[in-house]
C-alpha cells in the first residue's frame, strides 16, 4: 500500500535529518532493514530514512516538519509488534520514527512509588531499575528484553502480571506526548489523584502511535514481594480450572500473582520441542495451571500455597500438584509456559488468535470454538492456552499433523470468522492484549458498532487531522 | 449566567415531557427544588423542566431533541457534587436530566467478577448488592447513602479505599452511554483485556456529564475481606506518618486498605461538636492516622497488625495507638473520620481545598500551606485531614476563635490562591477527587498548559458540537 502521498524528497530527507544530528538518521540499506521488518517476517515495508532524535524537543521538531509535509510516520520502540503495527507499509513514502535513543531511566521516587523515563528504555532496565530500589515494576511480557516502554504503553501491554497489577494503561501515571503537528503536552504527572478535567493520558495509551508520540512517563512502582510460591497444578478441564481459579482468589486475593491455563498438547509440544524440559508430573492430565503466590514476606505466605491446594484437591479441582521447592525450580516451570509460542512452529502452521471473553464464559468459549474448528478442518489440533484469570487466552489451531501448511493457512480467515465469531458473540474481544496494528485493522470493522467506530474517527481527526501518524494501523 | 440561549418554550417543555411520560416531567417548583440547590446551598440555579427518563432509550431521545433545539442540559445524579457540577444556572433556559429512575443492578456475575446496574442506582444499594452476592464493590465515600453511581463515574469518585482499589475509573470495566446527538453507544464489556482501539470509556469518566450521558455501567467486584483491623495511631508529624504508610504498605502490602491522617484540632472539633465522641488514646498528640488492614480471612490477618505497630512504636514512627476489639469499636474509629467535615461548620468559616501532591511531598506541602497561611491571616487554625496515602489531603484553613466569618470568607480566593500555588509548585493538583464543576472552572485556567486546554477543548468540541452537555461546568 501507498499512503497516496509523494515519496518522501531528498531535500526533505536532509531537513529531518538535520533536526537529530549525525548519528540520528539512517539511510543505509542494512541500518534500515532492522526497522522495516516484523520480527516474525509476517510485515515488511520499506523507508527512505528511519529518525531516532536524542530528545522530547527532537520529536517535537520532526513531527512538526512532517505534519507541515504531510509525511506519514511511524512511531517505533523495540518493534516486537505482534499485528504489524511498527512497519510501514512498502510505499517508501513513510518517515520511521525510533525512540530508541531516549533510553534514560530519568528519576526515582520510592516514597511515592512512582518512576520517569524516556519512552526507549528497554522494559527490563525497568525493571531492574525498580529492583535496584527495592521496588517492583510489575509489567512482565516475553519481549521484555527488547521491546521499550513507550511501544508498550502505547499498545497497552499485558502480560503474565495482568491478573494482579493490571495492563499497561494501569501503571502509568503521567505522560508526555508530541502531538501530531508537533506541540509537546506535559502530562508528566506523578499523582493518584487528579480530578482536573479530562484524563489525556487515557488517549494515547493503546492508541498504537496513531494519536501522538510518546516520549515520557511516570510509571508506578509496587512494593517488591518477597515471597513467592510457582505451583504446577492438573486440573480435570477447564471448568475446574475455572472454580480453581475463584477458590485461589477468594483465598489469597491479590496475593493471587499469576494463573496460566494450558493444555497437554501445549506441554507435548514444549518437551518435544525445547531441549532439556520434563514433565513436572507423572502421567498425563487433559489441561494444566501455573500459579503463582506472592507475599511481601515469607511470614505471610506460611502454608497458602499448601492449603489452597489440599483444598482444591478435596473439592476435585485438582488431580495432582507439584510445589517449586527452589527459585531454580520457579523458574524451569514458567519456562514451560514461555516456550509454548516457540514449540509450536516446528509442528506446522498455526492459525494464531488472542481473544477474551467474561471468565465465566472461558470453558464455553474453548468448547465451542474447539468443535467449531474441528468441524471445518477435522484432525485440527487446538491449542489453547494463556492469561485465563483475565478472561484471555491465546487460542491457536495448529495443523493436523503431516497436513499441508500452506493449505492449512490459506484458510486463516475462515478459521478467524469463526473463532472470533464466537468470541465476539460470548460478549468477547478479537484483540485481548495484541492490538490492531495493520493485521486487525480491518477486520474489527465487523465487531465494533457504527458509533464506536464514528467515534474513533472523529477522534483521530481532531488529534491528528492530516493523518501523517502510523496511517493504516489501528483505524 | 445565561448559556446565551433563549428560554426553554412551553412547546418544547410539552415535547420533552412526551418523551418521559406522566410522572417523569417535574415542573412545581416544589417538585424541581431539590434539584436545583446544591446540598451545602452553595449553588442555586432555575430550570423550567427536571425530566427523569425510565430508559435508555428516552434519555436517547430527550438528548436528540435538546440537541436539535440547542437546549442546554444538566446531567445529575444524587445531586452531592461539592463543585457545583450538578446544579443548573440561574437562566431558566436548562434542562436538567436527572437518572434517579434507572436505578436497577440488572446483573451479577460473581466468576467474572462484574455487575450491570443503571446510572442511577444509589451506590449503597450497589454495594449491598455485592455484599449479598459474597463480593466487594469496593467504592466508598461520605455521600455513598445518596449518590449514584453514574455521578460516581462522571466524577471519577475517589474515597477512603482508593489507596486498595484505586478511583472510581478503576472500577468501571464498560459503559453505555448517550451522546450529545441522541446516538447511544454501548460499550458495555465485561472484558479486563480489550484491545482494540482507543479506549472511549475513559473519555467520559470524570467528565462530569460535559461529553455524554453515562447510562449504564459494568462494575469490578471484589472477593470480600472477611478480616480487617481498624487501628487508630497517634503519630509524633507528618513526615512520620509518611514513614509508617512506606512501612505499612511493606509489610502489609494491599492488605492496607485505608490510611487517613488527621490533626489533633479535628480530633477535637469532633469531640466538642458531635455527641457521643471520646478520644480514642490517652494523652494529648498532633497527629493521628486511622489504618486499616484487610485480609481474605482471620488465618491471613494473624498478628499483622500488632506486629506492625509494635515495629512501628520501634522505629519512633508511632507514640501510641490502639486496636479496635469489635465491629462496634471499629465504627467508631471511622466515625471520628467521617464527623471531620461536619464538625468544622460551628467552628465558623472554612476555605476548603481538595489538593494532591505525590506522596513524597505531603509533609512538604502541609508545612508550607500551613506557614503561608498563618502569615496570611493570624490566627488561622489549619485543618488538613484525608487519604494521605494517595497523596490527597483536605486543606481547610478555618477562621481564627471569634473573628468575622463573612470578612474570612472574603479572603477565599486569596487563601487559594496561596494553597493552590503550593500544590502546584509541589507537582500537585488542584482538585484531587471532587472534580471542577462550576467552582474550579476558571481557577484551573492559571495551572493547566495552553496546550491542555486546547485539547480538552478540541475534545469537547468534538463529541458535544453544539454545547449542550452541562456548559458551564468543567471546560
Amino acid at each position: 500500500m501507498s499512503n497516496g502521498m509523494a515519496e518522501v524528497n531528498a531535500a526533505l530527507i536532509q531537513r529531518l535529518s538535520d533536526i537529530v544530528g549525525p548519528g540520528g538518521a539512517l539511510t543505509e540499506p542494512a541500518d534500515v532493514e532492522p526497522h522495516v521488518v516484523e520480527w516474525r517476517d509476517l510485515y515488511r515495508g520499506r523507508t527512505p530514512l528511519v529518525l531516532r532524535p536524542g530528545s522530547t524537543e527532537e520529536v517535537s521538531r520532526i513531527l512538526a516538519l512532517c505534519n507541515e509535509t504531510r509525511t506519514p510516520v511511524v512511531p517505533q520502540g523495540g518493534n516486537t509488534s505482534l499485528v504489524g503495527g511498527s512497519i510501514p507499509f512498502d510505499g517508501n513514502d513513510e518517515v520511521v520514527l525510533s525512540l530508541s535513543r531516549m533510553n534514560r531511566v530519568l528519576e526515582i521516587d520510592p516514597l511515592n512509588d512512582t518512576m520517569l523515563v524516556e519512552a526507549g528504555t528497554v522494559l527490563a532496565n525497568i525493571q531492574q531499575a525498580a529492583d535496584d530500589a527495592d521496588r517492583l515494576f510489575p509489567l512482565r511480557i516475553g519481549s521484555e528484553g527488547s521491546c521499550q516502554i513507550g511501544g508498550n504503553l502505547s499498545t497497552n501491554a499485558g502480560g503474565v502480571a495482568v491478573l494482579r497489577y493490571g495492563n499497561a494503561r494501569d501503571l502509568v501515571l503521567g505522560l508526555e506526548v508530541v502531538l501530531a503537528d508537533g506541540r509537546v503536552w506535559n502530562g508528566l504527572r506523578g499523582l493518584r489523584k487528579d480530578n482536573t478535567g479530562y484524563d489525556l493520558k487515557q488517549l494515547f495509551v493503546g492508541a498504537e502511535g496513531t494519536l501522538g508520540v510518546i516520549t515520557r512517563a511516570v510509571l508506578k512502582l509496587y512494593p517488591k514481594p518477597k515471597a513467592q510460591r510457582t505451583a504446577f497444578v492438573a486440573v480435570p478441564g477447564v471448568r475446574p480450572a475455572l472454580d480453581l481459579f475463584s477458590l485461589a482468589r477468594g483465598i489469597a486475593g491479590d496475593r493471587l500473582t499469576a494463573f496460566e491455563l494450558m493444555p497437554r498438547i501445549a506441554l507435548d509440544m514444549v518437551r518435544k520441542n525445547v531441549p532439556g524440559v520434563t514433565d513436572p508430573l507423572q502421567g498425563r492430565h487433559p489441561w494444566y495451571v501455573l500459579l503463582e503466590l506472592s507475599a511481601a514476606r515469607e511470614s505471610d505466605m506460611g502454608t497458602m500455597a499448601e492449603d489452597l491446594l489440599a483444598e482444591a484437591m478435596e473439592k476435585g479441582l485438582v488431580v495432582d500438584a507439584t510445589i517449586a521447592a527452589s527459585e531454580r525450580q520457579s523458574k524451569a516451570l514458567w519456562h514451560i509456559r514461555e516456550e509454548i509460542s516457540g514449540a509450536q512452529k516446528p509442528e506446522g502452521g498455526s492459525i494464531k488468535h488472542d481473544i477474551s471473553v467474561p471468565v465465566s464464559k472461558m470453558a464455553e468459549f474453548i468448547e465451542r470454538a474447539d468443535a467449531a474448528v474441528a468441524a471445518l478442518i477435522p484432525g485440527v489440533r487446538s491449542v489453547a492456552f494463556g492469561h485465563v484469570g483475565d478472561g484471555n487466552v491465546h487460542y491457536n489451531p495448529l495443523q493436523p499433523a503431516g497436513a499441508d501448511k500452506a493449505a492449512f493457512l490459506a484458510r486463516w480467515q475462515e478459521v478467524n470468522d469463526l473463532v472470533h465469531g464466537i468470541a465476539h458473540d460470548l460478549g468477547g474481544s478479537i484483540s485481548a492484549e495484541h492490538g490492531l496494528g495493520r493485521m486487525k485493522r480491518e477486520e474489527i470493522l465487523r465487531y465494533k458498532s457504527d458509533v464506536e467506530m464514528a467515534m474513533m474517527r472523529s477522534l483521530k481527526a481532531t488529534l491528528d487531522p492530516n493523518g501523517i501518524l502510523n496511517p493504516g494501523k489501528t483505524i
